[in-house]
């Protein structure tokens, strides 16, 4: 049992075919392929075991802010794991990772903020919020306050309750919905926005939270959550009128404000939290991804001092949390991240200076005839695909072929971005130098060619 | 930032009350007392800042099978992540830790369950459950059968579609509950069992899952979820009669069978799972705590070759899975953590030398006056303490008083146990020696004579 095995490629697919069930994915689709084999990883690049390298667009999944391979916290992980690999943090107990890590989000997250529940996952963040939400009202004396407001293509995670919040449909015909959540529309301008300008859109968008509340009663809904830009709905930037129309609802309502951090948290939108970009209050502010980067499973809900003061003074026991909450090893790893991060200036590197390069380039893929839109924020956008551009309304048939097969086309030229319905998403590693968004950007333009020129080849495109 | 900070204990324990919120912990009556501060572990053994040694008989929270501080798991992490600290699993791509890891799980779990879905904790394990069983039965066209059955006092993790199919009534009080689960009485003689033998209240109880599905309508059940022996409930060990009966009646009704080894697997019971032990053929089995000994956070959920196939080959894509579910370094950690089990033969040392001798010793804490039941089944067991020992109906007043003050006097002692309701429960790591186990059993006896002097002093007792 060699865990660094030194199998074939084709031995590697073979056992996973046989016995590994992966997350989001037709099986017998991927049975009837194979998959690739990614082995090894060093800053923005990754490498197959067939020697192929890709440039990773999507930071892992969202998440390695810098970039893989750093070596300092697979040190301090080891420094950890040798001292106490694992101890709880139940029965009146902890450790000095876990209480180190909680100060430093405390002092790192918008003001307000001050107290950490850990969990291993983003989805066991938001698992936690949809709990914490409610608790919090019936401490209050207020147990009728259980509806949470959601938006559709929210995406908050993936257990029961996570994936209830978020506004994915597939899931929920799969999963079920649990009672007690509703969902608005999202702020989703090029989609939805009609015949609004943008800023006229963004007030509505956000009106519709209030509807919502009148619709459902003040005195039943609990919460509204929502991440700061929606990132696994397809990059949904809001409009700049969006997100101060909704802290007016939320200020003059009495319902408390969930902002879902997990993608844009750390850096992504050109400061360290998306709450700060876009100068939010939240009551409750789930976390995970760039907390460690990725390099260990960790995530945790951020608790204001408005719910810490009730959850703490007027409630007995909490009966929440995991076996991991808190585990020693992924602390180390989050807080050798987060120090990176502060001693590197990651964030002020990707503010001033990878975010507007990006952008830049950005501005001139919109000018692609098949770009309908090319929307970015800090380190995170989207390029909507259209057929006929002068037309923002007319779509491709047959929703995500168009945006699978340019994804496909990104993976083939060395370049991982993802699809999402027609429109391709990036959200690299935040550390990314001029010289390493060039070569992306010559990978970007060369996909649009290539997607284009397949889609005229197919008679798709005039 | 000093992930391994030389602060005083003082400044932990103060940083820890100000922004750390615990896992099931009253915060109050935490921050009214101070946090202890565990910093080093080797072997059985845990230290706190204050030099205070404690000997493990919870093995961290159920999982530390192999115990404490083993330095290869560290090294194993260190080599996979200075290779590749982190890459998902989604969008066809896989990498080799994950891919030698369900092979190992293929090989090392019961008969008939070949696959495996990857997660990061026992609770998103159980949360993965409750989805997959519904999509299950609707893939062959049953979609009325939604209804999960579980028992009173089970405990399947704490998300809230986890805490649903668990039996923990404040946990749902506070989460609330989902639709669609059903509780059934659990086979724990020593509270239930009434006038009925044993091996009579195991058919009894057993027998419960029957009349629930009679109840409910077969065609609205999915499933029947239960750990081999229930851990976090108070280790409720049942009857021998108790699984043949659960294994006809799930053989004759068209319902799946759900074995939760998140506690009893790997080793736990005197085989590698509890499946073994009592002979079930699990049609999911979710698993985590002893699949990395808890060295770093990874759980899964084993897919039985009934289920698979149909997931497999009548699903389009399975909307479900989280980011880092086969998380490299983590899967490096299990790989590392099952070489150990199996080249050192650790299930095999708990079935035949520690399991064994401490069971003798656990036949002697039975003939304690405090003591109205000892019962273990391979390295977990419960001591119920009771007022009037020869009558087993009678209870201390005030339900879990005693239990927790038993608990304390153990952790005075130096020795790490759990009280559950008012008995004393243990689950070590399974290396234990019979030097250990006489260490451990001499610290037993003094927390059951403290308990029973301070209760004589209080009058409590005759």
């Amino acid at each position: 049992m060699n865990h660094a095995p030194n199998l074939s490629t084709a031995d590697i697919q073979r056992v996973d075919a046989a016995h590994h069930l992966h997350p989001f994915t037709d099986y017998k689709a991927l049975n009837a392929e194979k998959s690739r084999v990614i082995a090894r990883g060093d800053g923005i690049w990754l490498w197959d075991t067939d020697g192929n390298r890709f440039l990773d667009g999507m930071a892992g999944l969202w998440c390695t802010q810098i970039g893989h391979g750093r070596r300092e916290i697979a040190d301090a992980v080891h420094r950890q794991m040798t001292e106490l690999e694992y101890y709880n943090t139940f029965f009146k107990t902890t450790h000095p990772a876990a209480a180190k890590l909680s100060e430093v989000l405390a002092e790192l997250t918008p003001e307000g903020l001050n107290h950490v529940f850990f969990t291993n996952s983003g989805s066991e963040a938001n698992d936690t919020v949809f709990r914490m939400v409610r608790y919090y009202w019936q401490l209050l004396g207020k147990p009728s306050k259980q509806v949470i407001i959601g938006r559709n293509y929210g995406y908050h995670g993936s257990t029961v309750a996570a994936s209830a919040l978020g506004g994915m449909a597939g899931m929920h015909a799969q999963a079920g919905m649990v009672p007690g959540v509703h969902h608005i529309t999202p702020p989703y301008w090029f989609d939805y926005g009609g015949d609004m300008s943008p800023e006229e859109f963004g007030v509505w968008a956000a009106r519709e939270l209030e509807r919502a509340i009148d619709e459902l009663g003040e005195d039943n809904v609990a919460a509204f959550i929502a991440e700061p830009i929606q990132g696994a709905g397809g990059v949904l930037i809001p409009p700049e009128t969006y997100w101060p129309e909704i802290r007016r609802i939320c200020s003059e309502r009495d319902i408390l404000l969930v902002v879902d951090e997990v993608i844009c948290g750390f850096g992504r939108t050109g400061n360290w939290f998306g709450s700060d970009t876009y100068d939010l209050k939240p009551d409750l502010m789930p976390i995970a991804k760039g907390l460690s980067s990725g390099y260990l499973p960790i995530g945790g809900v951020m608790v204001s001092d408005r719910v810490a003061e009730v959850v703490i003074e007027k409630g007995g026991e909490f009966y929440h949390g995991y076996t991991y909450s808190g585990h020693p090893a992924a602390c180390a790893a989050a807080l050798e991240n987060l120090r990176i991060m502060r001693d590197e200036k990651v964030v002020e590197h990707c503010a001033n200076e990878a975010a507007p390069y990006l952008q830049q380039k950005w501005a001139e893929f919109g000018e692609h005839p098949l770009v309908g839109e090319a929307r970015m924020k800090g380190l995170v956008g989207a390029l909507e695909l259209v057929p006929n551009k002068p037309n923002r309304a007319e779509r491709f048939d047959n929703v995500g072929q168009v945006g699978t097969m340019a994804r496909d086309f990104s993976f083939g030229n060395g370049l991982i971005m993802r699809g999402v319905r027609d429109a391709l998403i990036i959200s690299p590693p935040l550390v990314m130098t001029r010289e390493e968004i060039d070569q992306m950007a010559k990978l970007i333009g060369k996909t649009l060619d290539d997607t284009y020129a397949e889609l005229k080849k197919q008679g798709r495109i005039g």
